[in-house]
């Protein structure tokens, strides 16, 4: 039953040269680390759905591996499949009957667009009086709540047009959508209690709250385990990757803002990267120009625009802003930010005069200068420190500071590091008031980056040093008496399995760039020497035991 | 939405003494692959589900994890699965069939328990001449052929009676466990491509075949990572565990065997664990001694009853070998063999004399005796080797060379390692004829043994050498330069990131084990000192930042 061998797209093998130096990296950052004072942890590859699940957004949960239940899984659902092959048809008239409503209030109508909730409210008695809710249709009032949003969101995503317009198909189609989605869930909740560790922090935050009566607060933590998540492959994004995070939990204290901004520099110093940018931000800031503005309730709509000056430029981020509701007015103020430049402490002083009339902002603004000044006292080896206040990256969990690390400049690549501070880490699991700050490094960037720049060190692929010809039974224990006290120095040393033609022998030795090559023969017994080839100059040595071990040492 | 927080059963979150522990295990593992020249390789935590199923047997094709596929799965099996719900009745109408059929054939019901063969024809062309063949309920051969055999199977489950015997429960409950089975599996083939490592072993050969053309023959690999097993979780037996494997492919040659001996005894001897024993026996041994006691067809029952010597005695080992049918005459002829002891060579002499007609058990004690005659002249440095020619492990897979290492006989522990060598590794993708041999090393119960005997070094678990109190602003900036030259120097140093109650600050000191503290005051920085105190003898030094770096490195 031959099969022609692949693997899944998405996931990698990983040859010796590349996992040397993945190690390498690897070792690297662990090594930072401890001299930090981090200590390693290791969580399990799956997590129990209910601890992922909902932790990273709709479109996080789908992006998680679930794992099917071992056992007769079906058993479990099959009642369940065949009531469900009902609902659908039933879910149509409900949706029909909602359109209906709709139609024949007024007021509904009048109020579409304009006021979510009370649209919501409205339609939601309607149904009431009309006896279809809590019926076999719908089995909670979640679900049922849910599917009066959907007719809401179906008849948005429709063109504004209500449901009874709506033809046939496109009605059936969307229905169809609805149906699966719903259907998909229920199912994988009740075939699948298991998934697989989408990133570390939300296992870290687990670990902590079960863990907390043998941890000692401010528990610094480091973990180096992969990930998966369930995204389309694409360049340099996979399936299946490692993270590389440290974290301190259980001290709001600035100074581990200022170690992480240290720890950046001496990982980037070891591993040769010279010229990076630590780039910085507070929440806290981008709070304070929302607020100065006007458009404290549009926070997110405003910092994903900002986000994007670099990639679109300023005319085009106050259009997007003007978009999403934020007046003219409120834009207009944003002009000095759009000026904003030169040193830290002259962006800090251009944001004092911005974020004046806000209390956020000035805390903001006080945070990054501690964290500036404390750098510029300490020095950085060969990384830069820089305030950049359209950062914003995972706005919806950061709390204080937001890092991010883009390589030299010369180097076409996105972020290889990023992090910030998240006042609630372990609140999602009943612990409350536990501040975390942490940073991660993007293994697969750096890995690319160094690649490109030639910056592995030629040590970094060791390999065996020194390979013994095989040329018969009595050769071959010879050699392996010298090979293990080879060994024992450390050195990394093998023979030949087989007595092939010294030709083949010598071609491996240079197929896999062995650098010596050892000889022994009927007269290198009775001498008891070894001929020593060394195979980039070609010259050949006698040597004794103690000789060859020195010299290959 | 506080959840209690835990992991599923059979994970395991490591803290970071534990963490220590496992790598100072796995580094001397990978120290002493390296010096024999293996090169590590790294394949991705879930394969194709076709590349792992089929690979470990029916038990092992449960056991392994599958990854519910991402988006709609269900839209891909509603209609099978509405079918589905009819197929059942289907099969108990054709189980009834096959009944009737064997009860009006008396010569089918002679036959029953004599020629599996010749009844499984029978019954098959029996139903085809009722057209039951082919038709809706069984949609392939395969499908068909395997009712059948159910049937045969469920009859002897049923106490050797036939179906229409049955009382109608006991026919449903059979039949309701076959349909879940058959339905569970259908439908896991839709809604799952992609499953989880289950060993290294079935990767490892995936990846040989995959890149043939990049690798040079004979190709060392060593692979450290975790696998994942849905086995019914209990003490010292997880869902998630580390497997330690170095195989070479591509080569016969004895001297690897020879080889993975020496590398079982270094890396033991590098943990301190002394007095293991690594015992060996070979393929051809067993099929010898099989073929003369005539039970070459029984090799499988002979060697499983055979590998329980150890545990239930001579007595029921015969007892057990008569009840599958190996004849009295035979087994007398095993006399010589369960008088073998003393020395390896002693062993090999007796072997001789039972297997002198045998030429596969001549070959295999040839393979023995040039290993033992190695090992001999290499000798081991706390490793004893000893024949065991009731050693069978993984029976199916092995050609040659069997290994099994045992803990040191004052440790209550079950194989610590194992492994051997199976003459087409990757056949079983299309690539023919390379032979494999390969060794495993158990990390957790190696990890449960040098924890019972005290092995662990203590410097292991490597700890922040020093902590800083932090008694200000200025005071932590001034020792954040000090640690940041110890960080240099390698030191592990850290500071207090809250300017605490001293008292608090020093209990988090003793809590953590850290063997030194600094405490820097105003007249510290005032005369550029640091005040070190040795938290073991509690003596206070006052240090210059130099002298500092000494005292702690």
């Amino acid at each position: 039953m031959a099969q022609k061998p692949s693997i899944p797209k998405g996931t990698r093998d990983f040859n010796p040269e590349q996992v040397a130096k993945r190690n390498y990296i690897f070792n690297t950052i662990r090594g930072a680390f401890e001299t930090y004072g981090f200590q390693p942890i290791e969580t399990p590859s799956f997590e129990n759905s209910e601890t992922l699940m909902g932790k990273y957004g709709e479109e996080g949960d789908r992006l998680i591996f679930k794992i099917l239940d071992s056992g007769e899984y079906f058993d479990k659902v099959k009642d369940d499949v065949v009531e469900l092959s009902n609902y659908k048809e039933a879910l149509e008239i409900l949706f029909q009957t909602i359109g209906e409503i709709v139609v024949k209030h007024n007021d509904l109508k009048d109020s579409y667009y304009k006021d979510y909730e009370s649209l919501f409210t409205k339609i939601k008695s309607n149904i009431k009086e009309k006896r279809l809710y809590n019926n076999d249709i719908v089995d909670s009032v979640e679900d049922f709540d849910s599917i009066i949003k959907m007719f809401i969101e179906v008849n948005v995503l429709a063109q504004y047009k209500l449901i009874p317009n709506l033809r046939h198909k496109e009605i059936s189609t969307l229905l169809n959508k609805i149906y699966n989605k719903r259907i998909n869930k229920r199912l994988t909740n009740q075939i699948s209690s298991k998934a697989l560790r989408y990133d570390l922090t939300v296992p870290f935050a687990r670990y902590v709250v079960q863990h907390q009566n043998e941890i000692e607060f401010p528990f610094k933590r480091y973990q180096i385990q992969p990930v998966w998540r369930a995204d389309r492959p694409q360049k340099g994004r996979f399936r299946e990757f490692y993270q590389c995070d440290a974290d301190v939990v259980g001290s709001k204290s600035l100074w581990q803002e200022v170690e992480f901004i240290q720890l950046y520099d001496t990982v980037f110093s070891a591993l040769k990267l010279e010229g990076v940018t630590i780039k910085i931000n507070n929440r806290k800031i981008l709070s304070g120009i929302a607020e100065v503005i006007g458009a404290s309730d549009k926070l997110i709509d405003f910092t994903v625009a900002l986000d994007k000056l670099d990639k679109i430029g300023e005319a085009k981020v106050k259009e997007e802003m003007l978009s999403k509701g934020i007046s003219e007015d409120g834009i207009s103020k944003l002009q000095p930010l759009f000026n904003l430049s030169g040193t830290f402490e002259s962006q800090i002083t251009g944001l004092k005069g911005i974020l004046n009339t806000s209390e956020a902002g000035q805390k903001g603004i006080e945070e990054l200068a501690f964290i500036n000044n404390a750098i510029s006292e300490l020095g950085l080896s060969t990384a830069s420190l820089q305030l950049d206040v359209t950062l914003a990256r995972g706005l919806n969990y950061y709390t204080g500071a937001i890092f991010e690390v883009s390589a030299p400049e010369n180097v076409k690549m996105g972020s290889i590091g990023g992090g910030g501070r998240y006042d609630d880490l372990t609140g999602i699991f009943g612990m409350k008031d536990v501040s975390g700050v942490g940073i991660s490094f993007g293994l697969d960037r750096i890995y690319l980056v160094l690649e490109e720049l030639g910056l592995f060190p030629e040590t970094v692929t060791k390999n065996v040093a020194v390979l013994f010809i095989n040329f018969g039974e009595k050769e071959a224990l010879f050699s392996l008496k010298a090979i293990k006290q080879l060994r024992l120095q450390g050195i990394n040393a093998e023979l030949y399995p087989d007595a092939a033609k010294m030709k083949k022998q010598m071609n491996h030795a240079n197929k896999r760039a062995i650098p010596f090559v050892v000889l022994v023969g009927e007269e290198e017994i009775s001498s008891n020497t070894y001929t020593l080839k060394d195979m980039v100059s070609g010259e050949q040595f006698k040597l004794s035991l103690q000789q060859l071990i020195d010299h290959i040492k």
